[in-house]
């Protein structure tokens, strides 16, 4: 469970769903993640078997990351997940955000 | 999708599905997880909305964890990530030790 029990493995894998990317794309599509992480969550997910690298003998070379068939097992539960994402986090923010407030009006009332 | 993207929440919220549960209850469900990281889990919940505490007014005291309405839109997500990773995890593994394993012989020919 660790190797997909974070959140740059899941936001790639997720961006992997619809085929394989380059590098640049895969930081463009993730939303805020540094060239060195999406590099190193890449490696993990090598590692673990569940994204390979293909690299094309052209000039320039081009190199993509793909879902091998053990990843794509992740597909439905990453997208289940994404869409839980999509739908609730707002309502996880509201939640935060109020009880963050309800701690500084008792903060506020307390004896000094 | 933070919140939900580590290992210990994913199990601690996998654990909470059958129903509200005890914190010792929880430390021997979730194989491995320490109290201490495991209460860390429960608070990151909690201020997330995703659980909620209720003590009963009883002697000795009983306080167990529960979901919320919000933790419960997670159900069927959770299930499915666990479901995938009985049934993954040991290609996984395989894969890592195949990949390790051909690293080593790599490295054995490499010339000195």
């Amino acid at each position: 469970m660790e190797i997909i029990a974070s959140k740059w493995s899941m936001v790639t894998l997720f961006a992997l769903t619809d085929g394989p990317l380059r590098h640049g794309e895969l930081v463009e599509l993730s939303g805020g993640i540094s060239r060195k992480v999406l590099t190193q969550t890449l490696r993990r997910l090598q590692a673990n078997g569940l994204v390979e690298r293909h690299a094309y003998a052209e000039a320039p070379p081009r190199v993509e990351y793909g879902l091998t068939d053990l990843g794509r097992t992740l597909e439905e539960p990453i997208r289940m997940l994404t869409a839980w994402a999509r739908e609730n986090g707002e309502a996880v923010v509201t939640f935060r955000e109020a009880a963050e407030a309800a701690r500084t009006i008792e903060a506020d009332q307390a004896p000094r």
